[in-house]
């Protein structure tokens, strides 16, 4: 059987993996697809030729993506240039002209995923995306098909290998969070720009993505809540540490009774859990579902050739499907699109979680009674508290508490008035808490 | 769209799990299959009505099961009788009518399995069995599809919960093995019988069936090496814990230069793996691929709902594949059947491991010395050693050692040269090491 004619967008750190794979496994892979993988065509403004092994082996390299998916004798399009647009424009042709999309694209796909979906559907053509969530580990396949039986409960993520090897060096070494993204930055882990990997951008477009398999929901990556790490200080992580927890940067989807949360933000996680134990750049998906109970899944969640792992393995998937009915494949989305359920994603202030509090006071008598009972009043049950001895001549003290569950707008009320007294000089650290084990 | 009618075999744990999953999820099920699903026919000798949800869901209910492997109205029939006989005539009976075949029997797969798949590959069926390896984790799944891209290293495994449960509470109250496995009797957690669990036997079942699909190669059960648990002492536990290591009963499958290990035996992991911190009854897969790097799936390997979470999954695979054309379907063994390769499993004495050693012998000059020698006489360097102080007047002295990797046929010589000394006294312990990073 003749070989499937394939184009590629983009030549850069995936595009160069991808044809590394394809090229070093092509035995293999064909003994697997039933079929050999031919990259016809490829197309990317620069890249450098030294650095991608088995550039010979594609047919022709251009530099106009939109010829590629333009061109009559494609099948499939990989589509790794990353970004809003022209990933979106791109895609779009690709769909209408009948051809399948491979992408690794995860901005794309959280923001106009019901977009892209619903125009594939129309075209009878399947839009694969293992590869925009945790890399190399086949999380999405997992949500999609291996938990199929499930009713799923929550989902909670280690997604970003950059924000989780900055807390994993903090732990390790005491060090601080601005020194060692200096060091992330400069071994290449972290972008020089990091906002999207530590305020949490890109681990809130996989998480979207996550949730809508998940819980069978549109997907509104503009709904999900998200706080990075850059405001986590060296004694959080040696306090949080003395507690029996670490800090992790989870993303968290989890159904409750009013509605559905989407939330990426620091939280204290007990130590013995294995997601607490998930160090350096890995990533790590935990999920529970009604029948299976908790299952974990991972594994590198980005680089070049963990991310093709994921690239070609959607392409084996395609393969696999191109003779089958269009009406019978697993949907995009892992429901039925006219299955789709409008259950409300719920605001922060509707989520309730645990807490960890470290506030900086005065020194002196009714302090941590008037602490106290704020958080008496606003219904905050104390799990523990620590008290750390202030050093000689110092007139301030550092108070650490645990918080039992409680819905954000109310502790967000108790910080305000915590915030508000004379004798609490500076903002009150707030980290959320999670037990992973409900 | 009618819903697909589905015969079920056995109406024991997993069967009573499967009625309950398919009932209480039955409307998620369906949004996500694209069509209801129904137990239309039931066959078991004999069940508790009292402990199934959802028995009134079923259509009918009978003795007989091949009465339910002849009914024309049925399209898929889920086996869960375990065993060889009569499980392997009633799935060949099903093929040969046409139906699909879900199963979790692992004996029948490792055994059987190549007969089977043949027979449906003939009438263009499928037999899924995800549920045969890791209960309700999807790493059959994981290993088929979700790796497609990679050329999989090796896979080290905690496959069997009981074994898992025994050695945790080894480790954690420091007690005996026979002390323990009577506690997991009582439990449940053991069968009054425990051989299949603790000699390795269920294991080398699963990990024969996830090394064909990680290698492309024919299941060949009965070329497994199995080895127990059973003689791993309290003190074994505590000296591997020591040398900062763990003892867990692995399933390990491995590609080496000159062909493919197959074993199942007790083996000391370094405790900061996460496979050496997965506890209880839970199981655990790693697998390296070249691509991918090392991929962990964690989850409950067996139970009512655990393992029924993977026969509905499988379940609703077949209905989406209903409509597919039979040829381009998932291969059973992930590599296309004309495919396979004829890569010969090797024999444990061609297995390359390093090795934990304890030697019982007379506490006199010259002992150590002698040991070291022949070690030395057979190419074995030895990386650590730890000689136990004896107790007041006493003779004899325990000797712990690690060493590097060799060739097993080797250490059986150089073990058996060390048991002939005279100062030796007891068989040596011998225990296998794996670092898991390579």
């Amino acid at each position: 059987m003749e070989p499937v004619k394939v184009g590629l967008l983009g030549l850069g750190t995936v595009g160069g993996g991808t044809v590394e794979v394809l090229t070093s496994n092509a035995a293999e892979i064909a003994r697997r697809a039933g079929r050999g993988i031919e990259i016809a065509f490829a197309a990317a403004r620069e890249y450098r030729p030294e650095s991608i092994n088995g550039l010979d082996r594609i047919g022709r390299i251009g530099d106009d993506a939109f010829a590629v998916v333009e061109d009559p004798e494609i099948e499939i399009v990989i589509e790794l240039i990353g970004g809003y647009s022209p990933a979106r424009e791109l895609v779009l042709k690709a769909i209408e002209n009948g051809k399948h999309v491979v992408t690794a694209n995860k901005a794309l796909i959280a923001k106009h995923g019901n977009e892209i979906f619903a125009a594939a559907r129309e075209r009878g053509v399947v839009v694969g995306f293992e590869a925009a969530v945790a890399g190399g580990i086949p999380i999405i396949k997992a949500l999609r098909e291996g938990l199929a039986a499930n009713h799923i409960e929550w989902i909670a993520g280690i997604i970003n290998g950059t924000g989780n090897f900055i807390l994993t060096e903090m732990r390790d070494k005491g060090r601080d969070f601005a020194d060692v993204l200096a060091e992330a930055q400069a071994l290449g882990y972290a972008e020089a720009d990091p906002t999207f990997d530590v305020e949490g951008i890109d681990a809130a477009h996989k998480l979207t993505i996550m949730g809508s398999l998940a819980f069978g929901i549109p997907l509104q990556f503009e709904r999900c809540f998200t706080e990075g790490i850059s405001k986590i200080g060296a004694m959080d992580v040696v306090y949080a540490a003395e507690l029996g927890y670490r800090i992790k940067h989870l993303g968290i989807a989890r159904r409750s009774e009013t509605g559905i949360e989407l939330r990426v933000h620091p939280t204290l996680v007990p130590e013995r859990r294995l997601l607490a134990n998930v160090d350096g750049v890995m990533n790590a998906v935990l999920v529970k579902g009604d029948a299976v109970g908790p299952t974990l899944y991972y594994g590198a969640g980005a680089g070049a050739l963990p991310t093709a792992s994921a690239v070609v393995a959607d392409l084996v998937d395609v393969v696999r499907s191109l003779t089958t009915d269009p009406n019978n494949r697993v949907p995009h989305l892992g429901f039925q699109p006219d299955a789709l359920a409008d259950t409300p994603v719920l605001r922060i202030e509707e989520v309730e979680t645990a807490y960890y509090l470290r506030i900086f006071a005065l020194d002196q008598p009714g302090v941590m009674a008037r602490i106290a009972s704020i958080l008496g009043e606003q219904g905050i049950s104390i799990e523990a508290i620590k008290q750390k001895e202030p050093g000689e001549g110092e007139t301030y003290v550092t108070m650490v508490m645990l918080t039992h569950r409680v819905l954000e707008g109310r502790m967000n009320e108790a910080i305000a008035r915590i915030e508000a007294l004379d004798s609490v000089q500076e903002p009150v650290m707030r980290i959320r808490m999670e037990t992973l084990s409900g």
